[in-house]
């Protein structure tokens, strides 16, 4: 029979900067970064759905989170709908889980959720899965609709008391370039959202046929200790005068619980920290995230972000973190524009702070 | 007691197009058709409630479904708020029950939900629905609210084994003619919405006084087969130099369950199917409709369609359905005014598939 | 562990106008006031939250209620989020339980609600609460974010049979005058919203360093009848050439349950009332309401409205209302311009209903 289990989640983040040449765009203040309300349960006959909004923001427009329907097919999972495609261990981690406040910039070159089909698959040290996918609820290109097939593959050659990821992913989509003019675009922002979302790095929209993804993943718990590395590239087949491109982003993280939990582990990301004791636990982390939006007559900007982090876990649905990040962005036509041709660089630090729950 | 009982739905359609003269305008793509989400349950003494939004399209905007009480009155219900004006046995049947993933053209006359009051009975073979009704949610007229009057009436000479429906519905609706130019339109898509909801027929905005409307319904269910058929017709008193005007159009449409399971029947429309096994049912369907909006002065335009449907239940919660919808405009200015004059008719072919959950 | 209860309310208004001097802004007809979904729980460790949003209006845009958690520290309760600031009674008494259909004008001093932290805390007959504020979600500023700080605190010299209340409350606001053009600005409708929405009076808006906003408050609650008396007043530290500005507006009102039932009381405002007899409740009130948006250079307006009421509450979760509002502006910019310079004054009658419910 049917059920409903109620989900949400609220992360309320504040900022404060110390600005370099970008000044305006950056003001201190808060922001409803998440807001999601919705559900999932049975629909019976094995079938599971998911259905959740985003309200975050300004209340002028809402986003869409996983709306799919899901069930067990052989040894593995079946879903239809519109979810995660398989890429970046840390894309597909939880917002509620992760260890920053915001993912690394070189996550940028991940496609988030797009509406398609998947099938996954896990066992005891390994786990695979498979996508076929077109375009994003609410974004409706010109032209037909894209295509991209992706494939994402774990190993664990250790398990136990401690564990060593390994994973690789690789995706390639096709565009009507036909009829859609600037299709691929990747930007990001200084790795935090408040107030107005300025980003410093932007490649403007790239005329495109199609493109290919890869990404190399490395990760390792021990105990209270956790570190993870990511590598991401994207190859861009230009269409019309645009030469061939390749853009490709890095970064490394490590945390260390100072309560002495174990972060949980799936092959889909690492999970979140219980607290053993009711006083709560307490991480730190840091991490050094790396973008190259350069390549060719393309100059998007290079951002290199060191970021310190603390959290404190009340328990395993409200948590409050404190990022202190510091930006150094270069060659970046971006920039130039925001400071009306002064400079290409700017080198902002931010203190992030966010209040989080869910259920 | 107050009680609350999730309600929601998930309509993803994904269409292909085979154009004629009308091109760009039909993408191959993705729409998420309703998202919906909200509840239902008692307010106690006697009253329920129910409370539902659809979040369906891009983000951008959402829309409202029934807001309403309701309570028993005599051998009837009464209900105030927001719900469907009585008219159109298709437009009455709920989207998670209806046979074709849109409804026909012709539907295109009814006024849906709007604001009002409304009681209606039930008894061993006859239903009626009176509705008092203004504008609908977020419908906010230029000039004084509309004020309108709708009446419908069934009758079953057959039931038991076999099911025959005879129904009939009447409306007048007067409208703020004084400061409220083009205050009626009627216009349709061609039975399918992704991925930019183009019409190909349309009058346009109207100036009126009033309009009047009728339908008639004839259904039949017997086991496996169920048909059905309505005759749908406007009557709009012009205003000011817009002479009286008439449109109308109809539908017939039967369909058979290959896996022997028989539709549920309300005055209100057929309802869904049940499937027996655990393996599922499968539905055939075919229907034709034919809309015209075109009188004196106004080519609005005449649409007629022929539909092929297969629809396969998993449950009562979950149907995947794919139409083939042949569709063939004539005479119409809004197929002008999209290929920049070059023809008025307009015949493409969609392929359109649904998957569709409800809880 | 983590719980869910839903919450939502439906506030459906229905107005028609006897205009004056402002015509064709006042038109009849509907208004979906406020359609709330949300929830609130337990997030575990002692920690409570809420999570609502409104969806009224017309579907293009929602906004944010309480968006919050909360726990028990010392005698009192800690608040994080965004929650209402406390100033004046009837802006902290919730829409489900307010005697009229609107708050008074005068109440249009108040900041509503804000994100911030919190602290309040009651005793057998004290209530004091502190808060510091910042902006409103979604209500993202130019320049930095405002910070502000409030407090309010209550006396009930009488409890018992009867209840006396005695309250003041006192804030202070900064706002970033260095980038922010108008950053204060009181406007109010004329206690009365669909369908429209316009205001007869407006300051438009004031270069501003800070605002100090006071008021006093008077209840008393003795069997069937209540009666409460608010005054407010704000304090406008002017921004460049812009000169200090003082502007204040009070309200007394006075009400009776005609079936006998006596108001629940809380240190935030009156509570509804638990009809005693299956048939409901019915009670009368008045109200009269003056504020005065006129100092210096700024012409604002001054509005005064009489309200009679009438409620019928079938039981603590359904109620329907009636209000009679007789307004009364004079010396206003924003009727002169609505009138096209004919008049600086108008007084349309309005008749307001409502159908309420919550869960």
């Amino acid at each position: 029979d049917v059920t409903f289990d109620p989900r949400g989640r609220l992360h309320l983040d504040a900022a404060a900067h110390n600005t370099d040449n970008v000044e305006d765009e950056f003001q201190d203040g808060f922001l409803v970064r998440r807001a999601r309300l919705g559900g999932s349960g049975s629909l019976g006959s094995g079938w599971d759905y998911q259905l959740e909004f985003d309200f975050g923001g300004d209340g002028d427009s809402f986003s869409y989170n996983d709306l799919k329907i899901s069930r067990a097919l052989g040894a593995g999972t079946l879903q239809i709908g519109q979810f995660k495609v398989p890429q970046g261990m840390e894309t597909l981690t939880s917002s509620n889980r992760m260890t920053f406040i915001e993912r690394a910039s070189s996550q940028a070159f991940t496609d988030s959720r797009r509406i398609g089909v998947g099938y996954d698959q896990s066992g005891d040290n390994y786990h695979f899965a498979l996508m076929g996918y077109s375009h994003a609820i609410g974004d409706d290109p010109d032209g037909d609709a894209p295509l991209g097939a992706a494939g994402r593959a774990t190993f664990n050659p250790i398990t136990g008391n401690q564990t060593l990821h390994l994973g690789a992913s690789l995706s390639h989509e096709r565009l009507d370039s036909d009829t859609r003019e600037g299709a691929v675009r990747f930007r990001d922002r200084p790795e935090s959202r408040p107030t107005e979302g300025t980003r410093l790095i932007d490649t403007g929209g790239i005329d495109a046929k199609s493109t290919t993804k890869g990404g190399l993943e490395l990760g390792f718990l021990s105990g209270p200790f956790h570190m993870s590395a990511e590598y991401l590239r994207a190859d861009i087949n230009g269409d019309g005068d645009q030469r061939d491109l390749t853009f490709d982003g890095w970064h490394v993280q490590a945390g260390y619980v100072l309560t002495g939990e174990t972060r949980g582990y799936r092959p889909t990301g690492f999970r979140t920290i219980s607290p053993a004791s009711s006083a709560g636990a307490w991480e730190i982390a840091a991490r050094y995230s790396s973008v190259d939006l350069n390549d060719r007559d393309v100059r998007g900007g290079e951002q290199k972000n060191v970021t310190l982090a603390l959290n404190y876990y009340v328990n395993d649905n409200l948590r409050f973190m404190a990022n202190y990040i510091m930006v150094d962005v270069d060659d970046s036509a971006q920039v130039e524009s925001l400071t009306d041709g002064a400079s290409d660089e700017d080198s902002p630090n931010i203190f992030l702070a966010r209040m989080q729950y869910n259920f």
